[in-house]
């Protein structure tokens, strides 16, 4: 069985031939003309993928589905783009566009975050689970969903913003302008602030030091941490409870077998992985009679965009 | 089409025929003898189904699928009681019994509280949404998720307990144990500590009058809000504030058309009602793009638990 994804990117689009295990065996690029009507960029879509059938030498009626991710706000039901700050879609109906002029049916479309989550579920770090949180610590915090082996993503779409679910009572003010969310306390940005505050509150600790020698960044407090500095330590015990409250809300609203912990900081394998684990099991809801959560990093990479896109169209 | 429901109590086991509209046109009914050893309770709903069918002149050919809602923890995709406090059900495969006992294979299982969601969903307050999450406020804080029509109950349906997402870092005390869940401040047991608190602060305030003259219990603060009392109408005002709380953090994850709330309190209409929509259209995470969610009260009252059990079998 062959399948197509797409992962739409501000920069690139990329396309990609999969079979049924995700197994990516031919790539394809373009640069997006972000600026370019909609239309033009649908089309620049389907040309992408009438050129990678052709130099695989294969055609339309080889594959069983395609899949999208784009960035941006997308109905996944209605196959629409809503909006999309950084690429020309605006209520775009991009799969229906597709469909129309492949003469293909079988087209489906999701957030790009949303198709990543679905690959480390099926084919990455999640091992083929059917109940999935996949967590991404970067600028925001974003979240992915999937139960019984299938995306949740609320009434149009406009859920698994996961970044957003309440873990203070007033608390940290979030980049959506309330107070109090996962994604003020727990996103990479955050743990920036967390650690910058310590650096000026102990100037003596060794973090000031690591980011005066090596520049300051979302490395700097694990280095740091390392390295035996009691400040970096802190502010780490403290950040990796904030990401290990939001998982246990998480965990007791919607039990997945797995979290999938993504974005740079993942990166930082057990030291981050094992306190979470630890503290998942720990505050569950009945944690003495359910079933244990796995907490892993993610592991595909770049891949998980092509690979998420192309399982969208794998389940009816 | 016809369909059997069977809402499993400590008291009695209701069973009802209902056709596909989740409209109920016959009823019967058992004492729960809950201490009987399981295979016997189970031998009970198989001769209370037998009885029904008879009384109505039909057999189970006539039937398109049975359901059954129990209280306790339940494993829906293995039909399985895991336990149950109030009735003699410890890992009792009451699916597989049944379906061998009645040679009858369409027959599924799910929590009470989630039968009774799927019930109002489909066919009492949600007017047939596909995404809604139903919050009953009683001495706990119980959450139904339904998504593109289906119960999302989690890994071994260990998930869906809403009452146990935080809302507060540190803050009131759970019942199971943890600090800051939703449960601990928006449940009806919540609404009275919180009432009593006001009354101990303010002996002056007229809820205490209401309590020595009607007795205290949930609609004290109700009616003494309505007489005018600030200090109630300031108690009030705090708890549908965390209710609210609770809703955008549901609504940012899991976006349905519509929350239904439920328990005794959700009789106070509009009262509650009102300032919960309210509350919820100016908190939720891109309220101006977003469709609008629906806040509304439960109306089936008692039968939502032989509907809801009736519906898990009307799809696949």
């Amino acid at each position: 069985m062959r399948y197509i994804g797409v992962d739409i990117g501000g920069m690139s689009i990329k396309a990609g031939i999969t079979d049924e295990n995700g197994h990516i065996f031919a790539k394809k690029t373009v640069v997006t003309q972000a600026r370019k009507p909609s239309e033009e960029i649908v089309g620049d879509i389907e040309r992408l993928i009438r050129g990678l059938l052709e130099e695989q030498g294969l055609s339309l009626a080889d594959i069983c589905g395609i899949g999208l991710g784009s960035p941006g706000s997308v109905n996944d039901a209605e196959g629409v783009v809503r909006y999309c700050c950084n690429i020309n879609f605006a209520d775009t109906p991009v799969v229906g566009i597709l469909k129309k002029n492949l003469g293909f049916e079988n087209i489906r479309i999701s957030n790009d975050a949303n198709c990543a989550a679905l690959a480390e579920t099926l084919f990455g770090a999640g091992n083929g689970a059917s109940n999935s949180v996949t967590v991404t610590l970067g600028t925001g915090l974003g979240t992915g969903i999937v139960a019984d082996g299938r995306l949740i993503t609320g009434n149009k779409s406009a859920g698994a913003e996961g970044g957003h679910i309440q873990i203070g009572i007033g608390g940290a003010m979030c980049g959506c302008g309330k107070r109090g969310h996962y994604e003020a306390y727990a996103s990479a940005s955050a743990l920036l602030r967390q650690t910058e505050t310590a650096m000026k509150k102990h100037p003596e600790s060794l973090l000031n030091k690591v980011a005066a020698e090596q520049g300051f960044d979302g490395k700097t407090v694990f280095i740091a941490a390392k390295m035996g500095d009691k400040v970096a330590k802190r502010v780490l015990d403290r950040y990796i409870k904030y990401i290990g409250m939001g998982l246990v809300s998480l965990a007791n609203l919607l039990y997945p077998e797995v979290f999938i912990i993504g974005g740079g900081i993942s990166k930082e394998g057990d030291t981050l992985i094992k306190p979470l684990q630890e503290y998942v099991a720990r505050n569950i809801y009945g944690a003495e009679f359910n079933p244990p959560i796995r907490v892993v990093a993610a592991t595909l990479g770049n891949d998980a965009g092509i690979i998420g896109a192309a399982a969208l169209t794998m389940k009816d």
